[in-house]
This record gives C-alpha cells, sequence and structure tokens, in this order.
C-alpha cells in the first residue's frame, strides 16, 4: 500500500500543472491554455498525424513523451520562448531541480523511468524527442492562427514576431508549409 | 495537404474539450476541473499506475482509450453520474451523434479508428476499457478525497453520497482500498 500511496501523492502533485498557464490562448481566445490540457492535446495530435512522422518512429513513445515533458513546469514554471542566453541557462538549473524533486515523489524503478523520458525529450536527438518537439511547435501556432483562431497573445511581440519564433524551431516540411497558409 | 487540413480542422475542433467542465474540481478546490485536462492527467495515471492492470493489459491501449474518451463531450456535453434510465437513453444517443459529427471531420480511415476507440471505451468488454473505466473513476475521487482535497463538489449530493457513487463504479480491489482512507 505504501508503494501505491507514494504513486498517489505523485499523481496528486501533478494536477498542479492544470494551474500552469501559458503564453497562447485556446482557440477561441476565452483564456490563457493550461500546460495539463495541452499535453492531453498533444497527445492527441500524435495520434492523429502520426503519419507524417519518420519512418520507423515509435508513436507510443511520442506518446508518452508528450504526456510528461511539461511536467517539471509543476516547480519550474513555463519557460518564455525568447530569453537570453542567461535566463535560459538559470530556466535549465530550475527545471533540472524540479524534476529531481518532482520524480523522488515515485518508487525509484518508475523515478529512473520518468527521468530517463524527460531527459529524452530535452536532448532532442531521438526520432521520437524530435517529433513530439515538432508537434509542440505547431500547436500553439495552430492555436492561435489557424482557421478560427484569435491570433493574439497576452505578452507581448506581435503575432507576426511569435510566428517566427515558432516556425524557426520547426523542420518539418509538411508543418511548415501549413504556416504558409497562416 | 487536404488531408492534412481535414486533420487539422479536427483538432482545432477538439480543442474545444478544454471548455467542458466536469463535476469534480481541481485537487487545490480552486476551479472545476475541464475534460481535456482530466484526460490527460488520465494517461499519466495509466503510465503511473500500469503494475496494477491485470496481466495481459496493453497499456498502450489503455492510453489510447483515455486520450480520446471524452471527446464526444464536445458536442453531448458532460453527463450527470446520476440520472434516470430515460435520461441515460438520451445521452446515449446524443453521444453517439455527437461521435458521428465529430469522426467525420477526419479521413475516412482514421474516422473508423476514432469510432473503433470509443465504442471500445464505451463497452466496457476488453481488459483496456475496464483498466480505463477505473482509472476514470479513480481521477475525481483522488481529487476531491485524497491527502490536501478539498472534499467538495459544486452541485448538489454531500460527500458521502459522491464518494459512494464513485465505489459503486469501481472493481479494482487496490483502487477500493484506496477509498476506505478517504
Ligand atoms: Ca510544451
Amino acid at each position: 500500500m505504501q508503494r501505491l500511496q507514494a504513486q498517489i501523492e505523485f499523481l496528486l502533485t501533478c494536477d498542479q500543472l492544470k494551474s500552469v498557464t501559458r503564453q497562447n490562448r485556446l482557440h477561441d481566445g476565452s483564456r490563457p491554455e493550461n500546460s495539463a490540457e495541452h499535453s492531453w492535446h498533444l497527445a492527441l495530435m500524435a495520434l492523429t498525424l502520426s503519419e507524417y512522422a519518420p519512418d520507423d518512429t515509435d508513436i507510443v513513445q511520442v506518446v508518452r513523451l508528450l504526456i510528461t515533458h511539461d511536467l517539471v513546469e509543476i516547480y519550474a514554471g513555463d519557460a518564455y520562448i525568447e530569453s537570453s542566453v542567461e535566463l535560459q541557462a538559470a530556466q535549465t538549473r530550475k527545471e533540472q531541480a524540479a524534476a529531481e524533486q518532482l520524480f523522488a515523489l515515485v518508487p525509484s524503478d518508475q523515478s529512473e523511468e520518468f527521468h530517463e523520458l524527460w531527459n529524452e525529450f530535452e536532448a532532442r536527438q531521438t526520432l521520437e524527442a524530435k517529433f513530439a518537439r515538432e508537434l509542440d511547435a505547431l500547436a500553439p501556432a495552430m492555436l492561435t492562427w489557424g482557421d478560427g483562431g484569435q491570433g493574439r497573445t497576452d505578452w507581448g511581440p506581435p503575432t507576426a514576431v511569435y510566428l517566427a519564433m515558432k516556425r524557426r524551431t520547426m523542420r518539418h516540411p509538411v508543418f511548415l508549409a501549413l504556416f504558409g497558409g497562416w
């Protein structure tokens, strides 16, 4: 029962991801998106857009990465996408400490698994991490500028600047072509 | 490009699940939970609690079911858990119509896959659907009564009644034992 209690405590702590707000809004513009519902949307995107992943991409692993990739934000917050090198380094340290703290809540065998998933996403080396990141960049662009989107953020840069920033992080020719129409 | 456009339209429609509110609140009591973040939490629960699934349960399929199981609420709304037989039948018809409408947005091969996932969850026959439903019942109970939970809902029945309703839908001895402590 102690093992289960630890897992439940971890899951209850993870509930806080529903209160971490992101820099984009819902598609209807009604409110800022939170990181938990964003993670769900990404998992659904992975299932729906799997045919655009390179051959040999393990989509199940992409889904695992996407479900867990933002968990560290519970302690570290959502990072501003365009910040100085020093701020980025500070954010990386903050996220590493957050991962230590959060993944210490589960039994050690699982702790290792969660660390591995998060490290894989962060390292951007595997096919799966790369595809997961393409979806992660596509999602806010799609919500903000896709047909019916409100095309606005709450935090400063004009639409064109934000779109250019998102585009810069993308490599997938098919997804990049979408940006042409937005 | 037409295929991708259809898939993007589907994903943008699915964004509305973030605005469907449920009958329980976040663990900190701050606001009602929405069905999109709930679906994410369930997927994370499946990854974290997979060891409690019966042997031969395909956890990946459980995750697929959980990511998609509430999508019909976009058109049909979240159902009240304790309603009359007539109301339940009307809700079932509403959800079937919602599935037709929503899954018509994607190309027909994918439409079939989404229908299959939703039908499997609804039918409660496979190991995967049964385990997915255990998690779906555990989640609001854990949020409401787990350590630190606010133990309240906004919609009427006293705590003990709600807990008894949730407990009635559960079969898993390990998860049921948790209820003893709440
Ligand atoms: Ca993200």
